[in-house]
């Protein structure tokens, strides 16, 4: 794609109703930090789905649901055979989650129609929104299960048959809140963009107002169990404990240790702990946590997996622990479409944002899109850095900014020959 | 107390008997793995008390409940002025729990009951059996506030007060299962004893049937929150983040390595952890975690308390967290009144049973009631010393033996001048 003037230069998104609908989408689900707790498939996602189907038909689209309770909303094309540009996020959130994180990839998208719409601008091939499901990750393990499926990563009975900590299945939850939909699985997609916030802080330590994101770090999930021996806290003496807490005291420190001696671009987190029994007069007899960890290399990545095994395995035996664990789910490094991450570039520098290139430390719908369709992503800063947190933070500008590039990177890859 | 003879020497408890009520006991809160879950003041807790209640009312005793559920069992002594000779323990277990762990204690008080009746024979002093409410401390913190309350360590409104982690308090959930009741609260003790398993490995390393307990070892309680800052686990750099969960870990390998520093006798742990907001893809933001410190020497105990804080302060200054640590509850290293405890020595040396001398471990109801009476308290083995679990075991053998010296304890304490 060659730096010629982008067609309709001079268009731009409406900031102010962008905003206005990113903080109406807040108030589903609001907390009283400022954040969102809304999490997949609950009573308060309905809300927000319904809300936004309600927003795409009245910018005129046709709405349909998967079976995986994804949804598309359709802006049709001059060229009906043409495959739809996409873009699209989440309207999940963490528990304690932010009002930006996936919410304005979504309303982005919906803006980007609203815009054309107004200015009566026609697009060869139709132009899709979509909500992905169970993004997250956090009501249902693994994260970007809507996609995952979508993309054929995993398959529709993995999908359905995910369960929250309750027992309850992605398929009886979708049934539950209406959003078991029967448009058909996997349909052709012409180019995939996703705007997003940073998520971390570079962006902002670089003052640019623009990332584009050339690719993604790679990403492994374990869940671990210690089991010992629960007994009396008072009675037990100490040379004879099997205590499960504090071999995962041990795991913890060692998970981000390796996170920190694969500075930089590594990361090491337990995000999840459960005790059993959880009671302050009784050893704790068995120990389940999860580990995530990324990185932008495979290779750096791979000792980590190295590094994790032969730690847990340490720390069992020191402790007399007896050690389960398991890799639960994986993706390698990544890197965007050329001609995607081209036209991201282009419509950065045509409409006058500062940027840099960026690797994105977050998994996004948009990995498992890049196996089926061009893709790419755009990032916009977040105050802090900070994500998955009520106190999360953009501002109307960026917002705005991202939004422009998003239209000009649509529109450059829907109407190319 | 002299040598000589015990009265009514040859005088035997029916260990069968004493067996089936524990094993019928058992069945209310029993659990796959054999354990018990009859949390206090739960619906099983209730059909415990009914059960207790029934079982004394054939044996002939009036039943009276105090305004902090605790249930006494009276057979009345020759001399209506003697204070009565009290035994009981607890009917209320962990989530975990064994069969033994405060059942054995009642049900011990009401074999000896059963055998007065089978044998005619009358005691000056009154006996009791009491059922103290929330011994365990598991649903309601602290431990042992019914005893608490009739000693006067507590007030009743700091008894009623309490709460469980679902914000259900101790009064209410007494007059939701009918054990608010109204005798008066504290009454005159003339003695009292506990029979409990040892919950611990000295007993049946040492082949020994019967623990002479000469007191209970002083114990901490703290409760410790530390707050960093939630954040996305794969974009937030490592030297960065401030991760609650590394700086627990930390606490809870020095918790660990306090108890190790203090052997013998020291006792460290970390029993209950709570984490915010517990997702796998979020950097812990908030930790709360209880520590339960023990040692039989109060020098000992107070050199834990001045080094967990000095750890604490310097983890959460490692890890930039802030700091919340609170002394919930302590109570002091404790002997027990010299003539009880030669009264269980005399008993003991007089059935025939091997023995030692044994300081408890564990806290129990009779380190509240050694504050208003002369105290006492026996132990039997549990296998391979575990308690606070579902497999906790004792044999038939050694619960007879335990029982038959609590008789002739207290025979000895109700017929003194």
């Amino acid at each position: 794609m060659s730096e010629e003037a982008l067609p309709n230069k001079n268009l731009r998104i409406d900031g102010t109703r962008l905003w206005r609908s990113l903080m109406e989408m807040a108030e589903i689900g609001a907390t009283p930090k400022g954040g969102v707790c809304r999490l997949a498939l609950s009573d308060l996602d309905k809300q927000g789905r319904d809300l936004f189907r309600e927003w795409c038909e009245a910018a005129g689209c046709s709405v349909t649901v998967d079976a995986m309770g994804n949804m598309f909303a359709r802006r049709p094309g001059l060229d009906p055979k043409r495959a739809p540009i996409q873009t699209g996020s989440h309207l999940d959130s963490q528990p304690t989650g932010g009002k930006f994180d996936g919410a304005y990839g979504v309303l982005a998208g919906l803006e980007v129609i609203r815009t054309l719409n107004d200015n009566g601008i026609e697009t060869e091939a139709p132009f899709e929104v979509v909500v992905w499901t169970n993004e997250e990750g956090s009501r249902f393990a693994p994260a970007m299960i809507g996609s995952g499926v979508f993309s054929g990563t995993f398959s529709l009975e993995e999908g359905h048959g995910k369960q929250d900590k309750d027992g309850k299945t992605i398929g009886g939850e979708l049934t539950r809140i209406g959003y078991l939909g029967t448009a058909p699985l996997g349909h052709p997609v012409g180019a995939y963009f996703e705007a997003h916030i940073e998520q971390g802080p570079i962006l902002e330590a670089d003052s640019k107002q623009i990332g584009i994101v050339s690719g993604v770090q790679g990403q492994i999930w374990y869940e671990i169990t210690l089991t010992g021996q629960e007994s009396h806290s008072g009675t037990t003496p100490m040379p004879v404990r099997r205590d499960a807490l504090v071999g995962a005291a041990g795991l913890i420190e060692a998970v981000n240790r390796i996170g920190q001696a694969h500075e930089p671009g590594g990361c090491g987190t337990v995000g999840m702990l459960q005790l059993h029994p959880n009671s302050r007069n009784v050893i704790p007899g068995k120990v389940f946590l999860t580990v995530d960890f990324r990185h932008p290399s495979d290779q750096a990545l791979a000792l980590m997996d190295q590094e994790i095994r032969a730690e847990s395995r340490a720390i069992a035996d020191k402790h007399s622990l007896d050690l389960d664990l398991q890799k639960i789910w994986s993706f390698p490094a990544l890197e965007f479409d050329h001609d995607c991450v081209a036209a991201v570039t282009r419509a950065t520098t045509q409409c006058g944002y500062s940027n840099r290139a960026i690797v994105s430390g977050a998994g996004h719908d948009a990995v498992y899109l890049s196996k089926v369709a061009p893709t790419g992503m755009i990032f916009i800063p977040c105050a802090d850095g900070i994500s998955h947190n009520e106190i999360e933070s953009a501002t109307p500008e960026d917002a705005e900014a991202g939004c422009n590039v998003l239209l000009h990177a649509m529109l450059a890859m829907a109407d190319r020959d």
